[in-house]
C-alpha cells in the first residue's frame, strides 16, 4: 500500500488508492470545475492544469480544457485509457516517493492554491445527465417487495433472464445535500373502506439504497455494446438514493411502472469513484440458478462490488439510527450486463448517462434491507430511535445519509463519502 | 383567411395560418439553424435575422442569437409571448398586405438567400431533448390493447383518474427520415410449447401513431405547474412514431413497463406546429365519465386537437396502403393535463423536453386504429396490399409515413408534413 507525502487520516475514504473525481466550487471562485478528493482535501484540477501540473503527462496536454468544464462529461469522454492515465499520474504526484516532486510536493505556491480543504468546497452534480435508467437487479429487494406488497414468494418469469429496469427522470437527479421536497399526488385513501382516490402529500416517503454508474463513452444509435467491452464504457460509481413515494407508487404503477412516485428526486454522492479504484473489490454477483443468453455472458466471474453500505436516518431532534447495513454484492447482474442489455436493441448512450442498480438488500435480516418499505414491513414495524422518536416512513425534517466504503482496517480505503438529503415539507396547494 | 404575396399551393400544410418552426441545413451551409416553413419554402431565420429581417420587431432584437443556434431550445426558452410575437410578425411579413414590404417582398436579394425550396433542405431534430415521457391517454388504444392482449374489456382502476405515462428514452428520439434499425433482444419462442426464452430479431415490429409536444418553459425542481398555466409552458406539436417491438415488450414489460421494446427509436416530424396555430382546432377531449382532482381540472372545455391523422405503409416493392385514418381528438387527457400531472410531485422540466400522447385510435373500426397490434388483431388479420403483398407487422424495407393536417378544403391548412421511417434489417450478432 503506497503512502502519500500528504497527511491522509487512516480512516479517510479518499486514500491514495481511490482518487475519485467530482465538480467543485468555492467562495473565491464560484465557477464549477473538476477536482479529485485526496484525504480531507480537494485538488482543484483547473488550477492544477493551469499551473503545469500535468507537464509530465503529455497525452493530456491537447485536452487540458476539460479541466475548465463545469461537468465531468468532457473529461470522461476522453475515454478510459486517458482518464485512467490521469488518475494514475495523480496518484504518482501524491505518492511519498513521487517521481515529480517539483510539480506539487515541492511547490508550496501551487499547494496553497490548488489544494482546498473539503470543508471549504461546494460539490455539484458531477455530470450533465441526459438519460437515467434505474434497474431492479437487487434480487433480495425484489423478493421482499413481492412478498410484502403482493404476498407471493416468487418473481416474474423474466426476472432471472434479464436485468429488469425502467427509464427514470434525468432532470430530477441532484447532488448530495440538495433538500428533497416531499411530493404530493394521487393516492388511495387509506381510511376509505372501498377504494377512493384522493390528493395528498405523500404519506409513505422512502429511500432506496442503490449504486449509480456513470457512462464514459456512448455507443452509436443501432450499435449494441458487446458484453465483454461494456466495462470499458463505464466511468465510475456513486451512491444513489432513489427516493420513492410508496403510496403514489401503489396507485399509479400498474401497468406502465413507477412514474411520479420516483421522478420527484434522485440523489447521488458527489465524488465519482472510478471503475479502476473499485476493481480490487470485485466479487461474483448473486447466484442466478441458470445461464444467461450469450449477449449477457461475461467472461469474468467477479463482476459486482463488495462495498460496505450503510443508511442513517437522523431526526429533526438530531437522533441518528443506522437503519440498514449491507453490501453492494447483493446484485443479480453487473453494470456491464445492464449496459449490454440496455443497448442490445440499439438504444444509444451518451457520456454522462446514469444507470442505477436497483435497491440493494441483504437476505433475511431486516437490518440489511435497503428501503423502509422492506425493513419496516410496509410501515408495520417501526424503527425505535428512543422513547419519543419512532419511524416507519420518513417525516419532514428527517435526513437520510448513505455511506459506502470498500476495504478493511486502516489506510487504502476506497470510499464514496456521503449521499445525503433532508426532507422538506410538501408544497401547499391553494384550495 | 389572409393570403400571401407568395404563391402557396391551396393544399399546402404550411399555409400562412401555420408558420411552424424547424431546424434546417443546406448543401452550401451545413450548419443547422432555425427556419419556418411557408408553402413549399423554408425561410432561413439565420439569414433573415442577419439581414435586418426583424427590424420591425424590436422585442426580438436583444435575442437574435437564438436564430444562430443549432436547435430551437434557445428560441423556445424566450417564452410564449416572444415566440408568439415572432410568428405573428412573420405572418405579417408574408401577408399580401404586408405593412413591411421593404423587408422581404420588395427585397429580391434577401428573398434569394433566405427562402429555400424545401426539396433543397435537410431537416434536423428540432430540439435537444433531455427528457422524454410517453403517455398512454388514447383511451381506445388502451381498451384495444387490453382486449387483444389480455382478453379483458376493462382498464386498470387508475386509468380515468390520471394520465398514465412512463419515462422514455430521450437519446433515441430521431427526426423523420432517419432509418430505423430492427431491434434484437429477448423474446419468448413462439414455437415452443412451454415458455422458452430466446434471442431474436424482433418479429413483431410495430408503429404507434402519437402526437408529441415540446415544452417551451421549464419549472423549478419542487414547483408544480398549475393546470391553468400549463398551456403557456408548451411550445408546439409534432407527429410522433413510438416504434414498438411487441414480442420484446410482451416478455419484458411486467412489472416495470416497456423498456427495450420502445427505447430503440422514436421518430418525430421536423416542423413543430405551434400551440397558437393549433388553437382554432381545439375540441373537447374524450368523455371521462367522472370528474378529475382539482390539480387536473382545466377551465377550458376544448383541450385536444382535431387533427386528421393518417398512416401509410409502403413496401420495398413500392406499394402503399393507408392502414389508419383517425383524429387527434381521441385522447382522454390534454397536454396541459399531462404536464400538470407530471410536475405535481415537483418533477422539473427543461426547455425542449418531449411529451408523447400515447397511441391515438378511433373506436370500433380497425381502419382507425393507430398501431398494427390493434388493426391486425395482434398479427392475426393481415393488411392485404395486393395478391403478393400482405402485412401483419413490419418487414425490412417497409416505410411508415404519418401525415397530419387540420382544417378542411383549400387554403389555410395547418399541417405537420410527414413523419417517416424505413425499417433496416437487424444487426447481425456474431455467433
Ligand atoms: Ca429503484
Ligand atoms: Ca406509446
Ligand atoms: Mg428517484
Ligand atoms: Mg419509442
Ligand atoms: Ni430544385
Amino acid at each position: 500500500m503506497a503512502s502519500s507525502w500528504m497527511s491522509i487520516p487512516p480512516n479517510s475514504p479518499f486514500s491514495l488508492s481511490n482518487i475519485p473525481f467530482g465538480i467543485i466550487s468555492t467562495a473565491p471562485d464560484s465557477t464549477p470545475r473538476p477536482a479529485i478528493a485526496i484525504g480531507p482535501w480537494a485538488l482543484d484540477l483547473h488550477v492544477f492544469a493551469s499551473n503545469k501540473g500535468f507537464s509530465h503527462l503529455p497525452e493530456i496536454t491537447p485536452h487540458l480544457s476539460v479541466f475548465s468544464s463545469p461537468t465531468l462529461n468532457a473529461f470522461a469522454a476522453l475515454g478510459r485509457s486517458t482518464t485512467s492515465a490521469v488518475r494514475t499520474y495523480l496518484q504518482s504526484i501524491f505518492d511519498e516517493n513521487t517521481p515529480y516532486p517539483d510539480i506539487l510536493r515541492g511547490n508550496p505556491e501551487l499547494r496553497a492554491t490548488a489544494l482546498i480543504h473539503q470543508s471549504h468546497v461546494t460539490m455539484h452534480l458531477p455530470f450533465t445527465i441526459t438519460d437515467y435508467t434505474d434497474f431492479y437487479v437487487g434480487l433480495n429487494h425484489a423478493l421482499n417487495c413481492t412478498r410484502i406488497l403482493r404476498g407471493i414468494g416468487s418473481l416474474q418469469p423474466n426476472y432471472r433472464h434479464l436485468p429488469v429496469g425502467y427509464h427514470g427522470r434525468a432532470s430530477s437527479v441532484v447532488v448530495s445535500g440538495t433538500p428533497i421536497r416531499r411530493p404530493s399526488g394521487q393516492i388511495l385513501n387509506p381510511a376509505a373502506e372501498t377504494p377512493e382516490v384522493m390528493f395528498s402529500a405523500c404519506r409513505k416517503l422512502d429511500f432506496e439504497l442503490e449504486l449509480g454508474c456513470f457512462v464514459a463513452k456512448g455507443n452509436a444509435h443501432g450499435e449494441p455494446v458487446p458484453i465483454n467491452e461494456a466495462e470499458s464504457y463505464l466511468f465510475g460509481v456513486v451512491l444513489l438514493n432513489d427516493w420513492s413515494a410508496r403510496d403514489i407508487q401503489a396507485w399509479e404503477m400498474v401497468p406502465l411502472g413507477p412514474f411520479n412516485a420516483k421522478n420527484f428526486a434522485t440523489s447521488v454522492s458527489p465524488w465519482v469513484v472510478t471503475m479502476e479504484a473499485l476493481e480490487p473489490f470485485l466479487v461474483p454477483s448473486m447466484e442466478r440458478g441458470r445461464s444467461v443468453l450469450k449477449y449477457l455472458a461475461e467472461k469474468r466471474k467477479a463482476n459486482v462490488f463488495d462495498i460496505n453500505l450503510e443508511v442513517d436516518v437522523t431526526t429533526p431532534a438530531g437522533t441518528t439510527k443506522t437503519v440498514c447495513h449491507t453490501s453492494g454484492r447483493h446484485l443479480l447482474f453487473s453494470f456491464p450486463q445492464m449496459l449490454a442489455h440496455h443497448t442490445v436493441g440499439g438504444c444509444p448512450f451518451n457520456t454522462g448517462d446514469l444507470i442505477g442498480s436497483g435497491t440493494i438488500s441483504g437476505a433475511d435480516d431486516p437490518a440489511t434491507f435497503g428501503s423502509l418499505l422492506e425493513n419496516t414491513e410496509n410501515g408495520t414495524k417501526a424503527h425505535v430511535f428512543n422513547e419519543e422518536e419512532r419511524r416507519t416512513f420518513l417525516q419532514d425534517g428527517d435526513t437520510v445519509t448513505f455511506r459506502g466504503i470498500c476495504g478493511e482496517g486502516e489506510y487504502g480505503l476506497v470510499g464514496f463519502g456521503e449521499c445525503q438529503g433532508k426532507i422538506l415539507p410538501a408544497v401547499e396547494f391553494k384550495a
